[in-house]
């Protein structure tokens, strides 16, 4: 299996993308990885293995870039030619922490959508207190979604729980903001109608405020309210750590307090550690494209290439493909 | 000043509404205070005063309650008593910490819209780390908002911190999914130039993950996502703080921390606590109507009573209608 992996992409490129790529070299035998990027900067931290190989370029796109032009343009940018690559059949999945609009523009020009699929969407798997997290989409890829689109992400998001998370029957909830089934703004109320009758396992309506409590294995929204409510989850862990950090140094006797309760403390941020979970999918293209973190260390692009791998080998764009078809005819 | 209060709603009622009002009435030495409700009940907590009165009811509005059916059915039900007082002229603003929905159903049916407001919003006061706080509307009295909307909603907004919350140009931002004028859905990019050209202090987009910070003295959005928005930050913070306590209740070394720390963990919690910031206004409509949060405690009572007596007194209704007027005539 091929890889295609941007090198220059995130806050710690190359250096973080490297080690990575090295652990997931030496974890996955069956995985052959192409790197884009600056040749020089790249070999200061690749473990030389025949196996990887690292394609030079110079051309990086910024995360200040406007993506679109900056796709369009710069077309020698590292995140360019990895998608060319599997564009062009020399990879199988690719990888990039870069600038996220940039990425969903080379997955749409460069890649390419899935017949029948008429939006693309972004599709993290975030945490939950137990443990298990859960996959939602769509966080971002499209600001504006139809119903139908809705249910286009329900059927993509349970192929990938249940051929890449192991989960058999996944749960798909819609958010909203009431549990009843006649809750919501013009665009959850037709949606629930469609998600109802599909062939999928529907379990209503979720609200916001249930979603770290994990309760369903698919949540399905438009781009905006997704993007909106990842946000407000991560603003809210953030300032409250940070208020929690303050408390914790306030005085000599919570700096006691705080020494005592170290590990459990480290418990705490871990269980909402992002790094665990990968990247987050652009499903409805014609390849896996896997959007990892922009502060993406070692460990999140190790487990990005995971990820990348199990989309592979276990054929989700090929099943989103032909379920997306045998849809499309019955109507 | 006359204040109409519905005694029997909220989960705490009748005996923390009527402690709050007992509250009340010390402090402000200008309001005169009628409760609907179980007059036997109420009598139990209720202080003596010539200014509080009693009106009996044995009807009441539960939380389970069809918010629209049960005004029209349970027409002596406390609340719709407590709207039509309103409505007669017999009070000046009312107070509920019942049935949301059936309180937004009583104001826009009994007490009425002001004229060319299309859609009251319903605005509570949320907190921000520094302590401030923000006014966000509309936070889910009508799920789906059009442009227009929006910029009553600011309009509405703008009065209510400048007359209540004693600020000086308040700045206006618009809850978006990026900071950038071009950013959001269809709404959104509507809404923004709508902002940009009124006569408002508007600052611009804010994103979700900024909200606790305190980027700005009023937020405006669609109910739908203010919703969501809200729910995604009690739930985030609900769960986090029942992860800390689990943390905290581990072993003899995290109980023995927790002890060192009472106090600044109380510190924390408190923070973040809504009664002091009284309850949500229902703007947009003929009189001052506000919605007590539904766990209401005396001292989040005593706060909706400040904020309706301050609404009252600096007569945010009458400048709302003449704003409005003024704004449509323009058109």
């Amino acid at each position: 299996m091929k890889l295609a992996i941007d090198a220059m992409g995130g806050d710690n490129a190359p250096k973080e993308i490297v080690l990575g790529v090295n652990k997931a070299i030496k974890a996955f035998l069956d995985i052959e990885v192409t790197l884009f990027g600056k040749e020089q900067e790249i070999n200061k931290y690749l473990e030389k293995s025949s196996r990887v190989k690292v394609v030079h370029t110079d051309d990086v796109i910024e995360g200040t870039d406007e993506p679109v032009r900056a796709v369009r343009r710069k077309k020698n940018a590292s995140m360019v030619l990895m998608a060319q690559a599997v564009a062009e059949g020399k990879a199988d999945a690719c990888i990039s922490a870069g600038n996220t609009g940039a990425l969903m523009a080379a997955g749409l020009f460069i890649v390419g959508r899935i017949d029948g699929i008429e939006r693309p969407a972004l599709a993290p798997t975030l945490p939950t207190i137990d443990g298990q997290g859960f996959v939602m989409l769509d966080l971002g890829a499209n600001a504006d979604a139809k119903p139908e689109h809705l249910l286009q992400y329900a059927i993509m998001g349970s192929i990938y729980a249940e051929k890449v998370r192991g989960i058999k029957k996944p749960r798909i909830g819609l958010l909203n903001i009431g549990t009843e089934a006649k809750k919501g703004n013009d665009l959850t109320k037709k949606a629930y109608e469609l998600l109802s009758e599909a062939d999928l396992h529907f379990v209503g309506n979720i609200e916001a405020r249930e979603l770290l409590e994990g309760p369903a294995d698919v949540i399905v929204t438009d781009g905006f309210t997704g993007n909106m409510v990842l946000k407000s989850i991560e603003g809210t862990a953030g300032s409250l750590f940070s208020l929690l950090k303050k408390v914790f140094m306030a005085n000599l006797k919570s700096k006691l307090a705080a020494g005592l309760m170290k590990n459990e403390l480290k418990g705490l941020k871990n269980m909402m550690d992002y790094t665990e979970y990968g990247g987050a999918g652009l499903f409805g293209l014609n390849s896996p494209v896997i959007k990892a973190h922009g502060s993406s260390n070692a460990n999140a692009l190790y487990n990005a290439v995971r990820q990348a791998r199990e989309m592979t080998s276990h054929q989700v764009t090929t099943i989103i493909k032909k379920t997306i078809q045998k849809e499309t005819k019955m109507k």
